[in-house]
């Protein structure tokens, strides 16, 4: 599964670069049939979910992955899932936020993002 | 997508139920294609995931699911992804520990789990 990791790694470094540089930039990376659950929120489709990203409200974010775990998804479809664990600091805040992403990736002239839930962790 | 919400609730009421009694009785949910990654170490099919689930080093466990979250899979398949968080509390320890849990689920005969990826988050 070692090509499997390399493509969750990549994708998960590229993913946060966009995220945390301009977060308009993420639009390629899903389609109209993508899903976001954002916090709880769900929506779908590439300019929807880009709509709520950079309406988010803070100016600047730092993600900080720990964990990158990812498997083959389902037998005869090129698709990956990935789970991401983390921490993100945003704007003027100290203290960062844990958080989770779990991500489902398909294949056709690159990867895209089928499936995206985001939550923050609470203690 | 309230009845991908209702099949997610109950997968996971179930699950933690069966994980927190007795781990043994989770085999009927996964299948030899089945794969778990805990804590980065990776395994598959159900033989192998319910030995590390028998295996692992405490006694008593509670697990509290703090969010659940779900999305249908790839389109004409019957699989849904979950991803949970919550806390747990082993043995005699106190303090809870954050995780995160990723599921697919595939409908066959009734719902197994494809893909199963567990963390603790580490603050």
């Amino acid at each position: 599964m070692s090509n499997i990791n390399d493509i969750a790694k990549q994708f998960v470094e590229y993913y946060y670069q966009c995220f945390d540089g301009d977060r308009s930039s993420l639009a390629p990376l899903y389609r109209d049939m993508s899903m976001m659950s954002w916090e709880g929120t769900q929506m779908q489709g590439a300019k929807n979910i880009v709509e709520k990203l950079v309406s988010l409200p803070f100016t600047r974010v730092v993600h900080k992955v720990t964990t990158i775990d990812a498997q083959p998804s389902l037998p005869n479809i090129n698709a990956v899932v990935i789970a991401v664990t983390g921490q993100l600091l945003v704007d003027d805040e100290t203290k960062p936020q844990q958080y989770t992403q779990l991500f489902q990736l398909v294949e056709d002239s690159g990867f895209f993002i089928y499936n995206d839930i985001f939550r923050l962790n609470y203690a």
